[in-house]
Parts: C-alpha cells; structure tokens; sequence
C-alpha cells in the first residue's frame, strides 16, 4: 500500500450564504488551489464530492461533474461524489486515499459542498430529515435532535452528566470559532446564554445544536511522490476506520450512550496508525450536539467511559488540557454544511500539523485526528501525522 | 496492488415497480446472496451503494446505511453511497475495488439502486433533469434528450448514419431483453415498431430511448485470497479506466458525435488489462439513446470511427458477431435505473464470464466489458475476465 499525503487545504466561508452551489465550489477551490501554488487544476487527476441533497436544495445531481468544471478540473482518473449523511466529506477522502492508496492516481481533490438553507426555513429543516429512516422513525417524529437528546438523557442518568457540562461544550466550541473567520457564528457565548437559549429537543437548548449552514471546503490528497514535489510540509494520513452498528435507532445497543461502532472506528484508525488516544494533539470530532463531543471524549479514549461531561468542565479538552478538541469551533460553531464538514476537519487539522492555524494554533501539534457520525450508530475516523507512517 | 475479483452477483425486475427503496434492496441483496451461499451477510466487511436521487424520489438520503441494515450486513471497513449520474453504481465498483486493491479491506457488496418512477409522471421526468447542469443547460430545454440528439444529427449528417441503423440497435438489445427475466421490456420488438414509434427528440423515437425505470442489482467483490474461498470461478476486475471532458454540453469539443473521454477511459482500461479491443466477448454499453451504442462501438474500438451504425447493421454486435454487445438488453431493453445500471451490467458480465447466462450465453466469454457515460463528455470503463489478471 502506497503513502498518502494531504498537500492543499481550503475553507469558504461557513454560514447562511446568498451564494449558489457553485459559487461555493469556487470559493473552497479557490482558497485550496492557493494554499498549493504548486498544483494548477489541469495537474489534478481526480475530483471526488463529499455532498449530501444538491438533489433537494439545488435541484442538481451530478455534482463532481459541476465541480470539476468549475474548477477547471479534467478527471483523468477519477471523478464522483460521496454521501454517507453528515460523514459525506470523509468517506470522499477515503475514496481518493483508497485510489492513491492502491497507486490507481497521484493527485486528487477531495471537495465538501452543501447549501441547506432555502428560501423557507421549513424546507430546510424538513430536508434534515433524509438523513435519518424515513419509513420507520422520520415520519414519527424521530428525526436527529430527538435522537441525540435520548443519548443526552440517557448519559445525564447513568454518569451523572449535566446540562452545565454540555453547555460548556458549546461555550468551548463557541470561543474556538470566534478565532475562526470561516466559522458560521464567530461572536463566542456564555454559559448563561448556552443555558438561557431556547429549548429544541430536551435536554438540548439551541446553542447546543448545530445550525443550519452553507459551506465548502477542499483538500488535495497525492502520492508519496507526488507530495514530495509539492510541498515540503506534508501532512499523511496515517489511519482510517469506519464503522456501522445500525441505521435505524431501533437496530441499535439499547443503551444510547455507549456508541461501540465509534470505539471500533477508533480502535482500527488508532491501530493503523499505530498510535493511541494519548498521542492525539489535536481531534476535530463530530459535535452535531453537545452529547456527542461528550460520548467522542470518551469512546476515542480521550477519557474513561462516563467521565465526558467532567472531561470538559475540567478543561481537558481545550489549549492546555489532555487533547485540545474541536479548535476550528465544531459544527456547534462552524455550522454544518453536511457534506463540507469532514473536509473543512481535515483542513484544520493539516493547518494546524503545519503550524499555520494562526490564532488558533496548538503548540507542537504532530497528530490530529476528525470524526463524524451519521447517526449514533454510524462513525468514520481519521488519523493524521506529520512523521511519515 | 492487490487483485479483486468479483464473486457474486444479483438483480431484481426492472420496470415499474410497485415496491419501496428498501423492498428493491432485499430483493437485489438476496439474490445476491443467493448467488454465492459461503457468504453470510456478517461477513461482509462493508457496503457502497450507487444511487443517484433517492432524497427526491424517496425522500431519503444516507441510503448505503438503510442497505446495510436492511440486508444484516454490518461494515466493519467501509459504507457510504456514490453518485456520478448514470455511472453511479460504477464509481460504486470502484470506490471498493480501490479499497480491496490498496488492502484496506477483503469483502465489500456494491448495490445500486434506484426507484424513478413517481405517482406522477411529470415529476418523474423533471427528476431526469437533475443530471444536466440546471443553472445553465436544464433550465433552457438542454435535457439527456436534446443534447444525445444532436449527437446523432451530427453523427447522421457527418457519417450517413441513419434512422435505421439506430433502430437497429433498438431491435437488438430489445430482442436480448427478451430472453432476460429482469428486463422493463421482454416482448422484443421490430424495426418496424421502433421507426413508427412516437418521436421524442428528432431523430429518437421512443423504442431508441432507456425508459423510466425502477431496480436494484448487487455484486459482491473480494480480495485473492477471499475469492479463492468463497468460489472456483472468481471474475477478474483486469482494468478500469475514468475519463472527462466536461460537464455541460458548451464545454465539449464541438463535434458532439466524437467522444474523446470514451476513448481515454477505454484506452485506460485496456492498458490496464492488457488487452485490447479485439479480445472483448462481452460487451454492456451505456445505451441510454441508440447513437450512444453506436459511437461506443467506435472509441471502444471495435469498428473504425463513423462505422458505427454500419456495424450494427451487418450485425457484427449481436451474437455470432465481432462483439457481442448489450446481452442482457442493455438501457433500452432492461431500463435505466440509474444507480442500478452499473451493477446490472457487471452482473451480465459475470454470468456470461462463467458460463451461467443461460439463454443470454456468448459461447466462451472470457473478456467482458462495462461502459457507462454520465453526459456526453464522462465515461467510465471496467474489463473483466475469466483469467487471473
């Protein structure tokens, strides 16, 4: 198997954008062509597209053919989109690191697209619901904040975990993107107005979700060879899991607040990379709620099983505790343009492994990590260093 | 690199079908599994699933964990959907070939599935035009119809081409049809029937057009070694090749009856076999329209440029000919179900590769060729075979 290396990174603005699809493409491209100035579209073998709905919200399919062009692109390779729900973006990069990988193509851009809000609001909420099943839980009322929420619920029961402490995963995240001029919201909070926002799905207040965002973000992956060319701050890819204990919540481990598939897409990228919990400097994980950040400390291993909630409040998890986590400020602060989110992680994480996060830098960062679920029972990670695997 | 091969195949009814996302699913996964019996579904490592617009047509995304669940199976390496329009369940093929080739996982299934068909026929069709840039193309008329048509005027016009040759391919892939239990249409036809026909775009009449249909169809591939295990007749994946000029019509060379992606994505997959033109048996091209069989004959090489129409006249496609093509009846005899379409084909292929196609059977097949387009200007080539590559 041959070494893979991300060697460009972009980020448009994340927010709710009078832009269109592919105005989004041209901004996160852009920026990323930039960041490589060594590459130029017509050197790029590959486009693949992590993006959830264009179907719905911008009546397109097709969307890595659009991108490609816009870009200037000609996929000599390669060329697709990628949707698995909110992990849309990384199953992408792991499209093109699997063809890297199997030395199938030596330079690919992985890109992240989606434009979820819509001229109603109603739309754009209504369509959130695709992502879950729609013949056995959507059209009951089961859609993701209620979900999540059980977790919550079921996590505040066993282990003793307070709204406070989740509200403080929000405040955390909140401050972080305030340092972020891609974030969706970039004012920071306070614990009082965490807890003094409006109730969405018990025990989640509305600073404890993640909102409704447009947004694009792009990598370009290469080849050892390849990315030896190209830049001499390589940032490698040095492990991957996935993986699935069931889509509808009813196929799940009754107890929600145990998410064993994430334990296992940790373990297997953790031991691919040869490397454990301890070793992370930095994790960009999937805070769609609070709860989730939460239940990420502790299957990661960032903490021990029910510790989450007092991991945060103790400050483990921000500059100067064990692992700083979600630096770029989470989907809590970001937004989450679905299909965009997994690339905007991996970008943070190769500005961060590169020294080059500004504000937001951690000190001698060599190993990041990103998450996403699409639904309690579904996880993908990465792992990525700046030694050579 | 490691070798793939696939080891099991299924598909469902193609037509109309009065069935749900998930009934299609089990219909095609459990044919699937029939197929090759030593394979549990919990041995599977993972899933990919081409599908093109179930977050229209079902107001569902996120349908590679729907097919998970639905089938039992729980991926431990890989899930996630693919989408690239017509060739969606291809890039499906790939994404796990990619995987098993660079040794990132041993067995995958690979679903395509599509329900298109709507309550109302109007919304069915306007779904189509998804596929088609809608900012620029879709918006003004600039559907799959139109833009195929003026590759035929242009290939009529440039080569002599006529209304009867493409009927002829018609006639050949609807007759194929009829000796497939899976095919939208199995009564066969006439030239006759197919130039009397109602025109939809000047020159397509409605028998020269893929239909509107709904269905499902899986493949299971595997690693060498897993392949060794699980059956004595493993078809090869021996080559693969992608290629793009351009995603709206205004952006490709202006000779529409010219395809020089095809030919790059065939040459590709030829290098990659060994092989060329001359050694395919089998060939499944991408019929959406009969001028698309025709210029496939050409860039895939197996007649000289403009021959195309020639070529199926003499009946050199059809059996007893240079190359079979479209055995089980292509787009225009089986339907068209977009995600499905892919996978269906390599299905055909690896029943004609080992012998078991029944009535459908070339006589010693032991190359066989897939191609889909996605637009004039995007193709994808797979070749398989019966030999150890």
């Amino acid at each position: 198997m041959k070494r893979v290396a991300v060697v460009g990174a972009g980020v448009g603005k994340f927010g709710v954008r009078k832009a269109s699809f592919r105005d989004l493409i041209w901004e996160a491209g852009k920026a990323c062509f930039d960041s490589v100035p060594a590459v130029k579209p017509k050197d790029l073998q590959g486009i693949v597209v992590g993006s959830v709905m264009p179907e719905r919200t911008a009546f397109q399919s097709h969307i890595s053919s659009l991108a490609a062009e816009a870009l200037g692109i000609k996929p000599s390779h390669l060329s697709a989109r990628t949707e698995h729900m909110c992990a849309s973006g990384t199953v992408g990069i792991r499209y093109a690191y699997a063809f890297i990988a199997a030395g199938l193509a030596d330079l690919v851009m992985v890109l992240g697209v989606e434009k979820l809000n819509q001229p109603s609001a109603e739309e754009a909420i209504l369509n959130m619901g695709t992502g879950v099943d729609r013949e056995w839980e959507a059209s009951y009322g089961l859609t993701a904040p209620p979900c999540f929420a059980l977790a919550a619920q079921k996590h505040m029961a066993k282990y003793g975990t307070t709204e406070e402490q989740m509200a403080m995963v929000s405040v955390k995240n909140h401050n972080h993107a305030a340092k972020n001029p891609y974030a969706h919201f970039q004012k920071g909070t306070t614990l009082e107005q965490v807890l003094c926002s409006r109730m969405i799905s018990t025990p989640f207040r509305l600073f404890m979700c993640s909102p409704i965002t447009d947004g694009a973000a792009a990598v370009i992956v290469a080849s050892e060879e390849r990315a030896r060319d190209l830049t001499d701050k390589p940032v490698w890819i040095q492990g991957t899991g996935q993986a699935l204990d069931g889509f509808t919540l009813s196929s799940l481990h009754e107890d929600y607040s145990h998410w064993p598939a994430l334990k296992r897409a940790g373990e297997a990228a953790y031991q691919m990379a040869g490397i454990g919990p301890a070793d992370v400097d930095v994790a960009e994980v999937h805070d769609c709620f609070a709860i989730a950040e939460i239940i990420a400390y502790e299957e990661l291993g960032f903490c021990d099983k029910g510790e989450g909630g007092r991991f945060v409040e103790k400050g483990l998890s921000d500059y100067g505790g064990t692992v700083v986590v979600n630096p770029r400020g989470g989907l809590i602060g970001c937004g989450h343009p679905l299909g965009a989110t997994g690339i905007a992680q991996a970008a943070e994480v190769f500005w961060q492994l590169r020294g080059e996060a500004g504000p937001r830098q951690i000190p001698e960062a060599g190993i990041g990590l990103t998450h996403n679920n699409s639904g309690m029972g579904e996880h993908v990670v990465m792992v990525y260093g700046k030694e050579r695997p």
